[in-house]
């Protein structure tokens, strides 16, 4: 695929500075780009390898073009312009409107011409399926279930019964939506399945990662809100709700009936058990385990320092202490209180 | 769906009171039922919510019913009573008995005229499969393995050979049962894979949730005993044995050769490691690691609080002088204690 | 299957110690073995359980073999002596070469005659695939990858468009290797998807789990280098690298563009962050939390210890006053030193 400068300006809605007729022909990173290929520079701090990229453009904001001599893209968000233009270069899952003849998809489902439902897929009864949805290979779509326009499940996802999604949702590999919540009533020693009979919501534009699974509710609905992006081996429990805009990173855990509130970022490893709040625009780190609700958006993290195993052992012993230390400073300071109160 | 709400006191074994003709239609929670639908109340703490509800009957304790003026069944399990009542209204997967045309069954495996096989599904060598058994779309069954009566694979499950499955299990989408215990022997740098021919052996009427895995034993088996009950993503490594009724919820990691007893609670999150044993009856609060065995039941947690990450950052740099302040702490404890001897 | 000790010895490079002609049916335990099996005596510390042993033969080397008068196979590396002979016993997946007929392989896709590509698996166009290749059942293979010579996928693996993979590499069921990196660009509060170009490149001999997930590159390559043996459940993200011969635990995430060195050792559990090194041969133990990189190879942990919940809440409450119990301790230690100058 080959586009000159200018084209890919009009793409991302950005202005040339230098050749427009130069020939671009792929994508590359600011140090590894090669000359027939674009680059960005999103973040100020990389400028000083300006200098040196071998890249035949580079997006940038105008503030960062300032002296630089080769051909450039100017826009004042590089990143967004850069996805534009490598979305034109990006192998797309190929799409041949139509159902494969080894495909199954039940008598009473509708399939629009503009749909294509690939080789292996399983599509159950009464299934609602949008213009230009996408249903990989090896996918499967329980009964009643709605996949709304230009939606995409790459290939082996499976969506059970009565799950509602969205439009341009993007759903990788290995996914499960609608599985059953863990839900059980205890008879003596033994557990007593209870029937999980809530839908799972998705709304517009969600992404959601390879192999995380998102499980139905147990009487209401398990819903991720329009533009979340889930990442992979993510565990939605039953009744989890998951603002707009959230992202979530990888092998985050969420226990039942919590819920997120919009524009969060939770990073990867969190665990957060259930029944409680995250309010709106709030930050979790790295692998930190959220026990209570947060009465307040902020920057929140737990944990304790990686160090070597040997002095780790050390510390993690007196960790075991730390109420009685704490318990044996108090006393000392009374102590020594008593005893300056006895000198003077 | 409808019944009565007297056709539902006998499935759920409960006493009505109220009017026993009363149609119902399905089932909602205590808060957003609406007039046609029936709810429960297990937990006495909701019991302030009652007046509110819109539901046409409830399902509670004689004791919870006290003073109730409306429609009510009563029953000293309420929960499960409930549990009865809503899997009558639950989309149950379709089962269809036969073995779908695009299904592939190896011809010296028996398929009994009441199980199903679905569209797409793949079944090997010499399976055993029992009466009633479902293996849904897109699953497959590895040779020689044995499925009991009235189990079902949901979609997209892999049971790879020489699995036992016993009756009434529940697998959901994207489990893998059976896959290589992760065994290597080191020769100089690299590893060489030791095979793994130990089982996985699954006992009846335990339910595995979505992309968990199990793998097969090193030489003898992996076992999940009876009643036990598997959330999502959770790892169960060769050679684990899970105790009956055992329930653990998703993202659980169990390193190889460990014993959980019967009866255990395993929060979400929890890491387990290899060779230890975890006696019946103990609760493990989410996000714990465990590092070494568990001497007597009880309940047990690991971890430090989440806070707001700037004062986090502080607490967290001291973790690391931990064994230093408590040194240094006994040395102030003996100095102050000789001053005092001193001032005497 | 049976098989002669002399014949084994053969296949293990070993030398008999006793009855060559002694029939060997399979393999066992030191505990559990039976009369017809063998078994291995790897691990010194369990020397004193040879007395007790039913094996037919025992694998060890020539020194713990010292005064054991039953059959024996002398090696060096008993683990590895013992992992060959397994092999000869164990159950293999069926390989028998050609294409199922309810396989749908692209017509530009050529398939060698010693491959096997399974029932339901979906093979897409210009894949490159090597000789005696296995893609199992409900795999699905995407347009422009390579598998290499006898590398296996055993079922329900998804391998998407422009992966490369190596020689020998071995893929359990529910792996997904080549999903979009988890890349986006802000806008306003919506993400935008940055379209992940790179690829995903697996070296020869690497083995990957069940469930484990490998995402593409977003711009250069993911790479899992020769040798590797990445567990269960495990998150590789966009632009890591993973050094030769490193063993990964199951449950482990590990955030983009981080690299890994050769020879590590990552237990269960770990949660490694975005953007960093990890020096070749380090050790990091179970469910640690690595939030910088390590500035040379040693053994590395994070984490407080396990303790009865009671106690764990009065420890856990203090984790949150570290900071202030260091100052407070400090500020003793200058007030003692100041009375005791004052008492002097």
């Amino acid at each position: 695929m080959r586009f000159t400068l200018g084209q890919l300006a009009e793409v991302a809605e950005a202005a040339v500075s230098g050749d427009p007729d130069r020939t671009i022909e792929g994508v590359g990173t600011l140090a590894a780009a090669d000359t027939r290929q674009i680059t960005f520079l999103a973040n100020p701090q990389l400028r000083k390898y300006l200098g040196q990229t071998q890249a035949a453009a580079v997006i940038m904001t105008p503030a960062d073009a300032e002296g630089f001599s080769g051909n450039a893209l100017l826009s004042d968000q590089p990143h967004i312009a850069f996805a534009r233009i490598a979305a034109l270069y990006a192998r797309t899952t190929p799409h041949t409107p139509g159902v494969h003849p080894q495909a199954v998809v039940h008598e009473s489902t509708q399939v629009p011409a503009s749909a294509c439902i690939a080789a292996h897929a399983v599509v159950g009864p009464e299934v609602v399926l949008g213009e230009g949805v996408f249903i990989g290979p090896g996918c499967v779509v329980g009964a009643g279930s709605q996949i709304g326009d230009g939606s995409r499940l790459l290939a082996n996802v499976t969506v059970l019964h009565d799950v509602e999604i969205g439009r341009r949702v993007l759903i990788q590999p290995g996914a499960v939506l609608g599985g059953d919540g863990f839900g059980f009533a205890r008879d003596g020693e033994a557990w007593v399945r209870v029937p999980q009979v809530g839908r799972v919501v998705i709304g517009d534009d969600v992404e959601i990662g390879a192999c995380t699974t998102v499980d139905r509710g147990a009487i209401e609905d398990t819903v991720i809100e329009a533009g979340a992006k889930l990442d992979n081996l993510i565990m939605i429990a039953h009744n989890v709700r998951i603002g707009a805009n959230t992202a979530i990173a990888g092998c985050v855990g969420i226990a039942g009936s919590t819920t997120i509130g919009r524009n969060c970022l939770i990073a990867g490893g969190v665990g957060i058990v259930g029944h409680i709040e995250i309010p709106a625009g709030t930050t979790i780190t790295a692998g930190s385990i959220v026990l209570k609700g947060i009465k307040a958006a902020g920057v929140y993290s737990s944990g304790t320092p990686l160090e070597e195993t040997a002095s780790w052992h050390r510390n993690y012993a007196r960790a075991k202490q730390l109420d009685e230390m704490s318990r044996r400073l108090k006393a000392l300071e009374k102590e020594l209180a008593e005893l300056k109160r006895g000198n003077h």
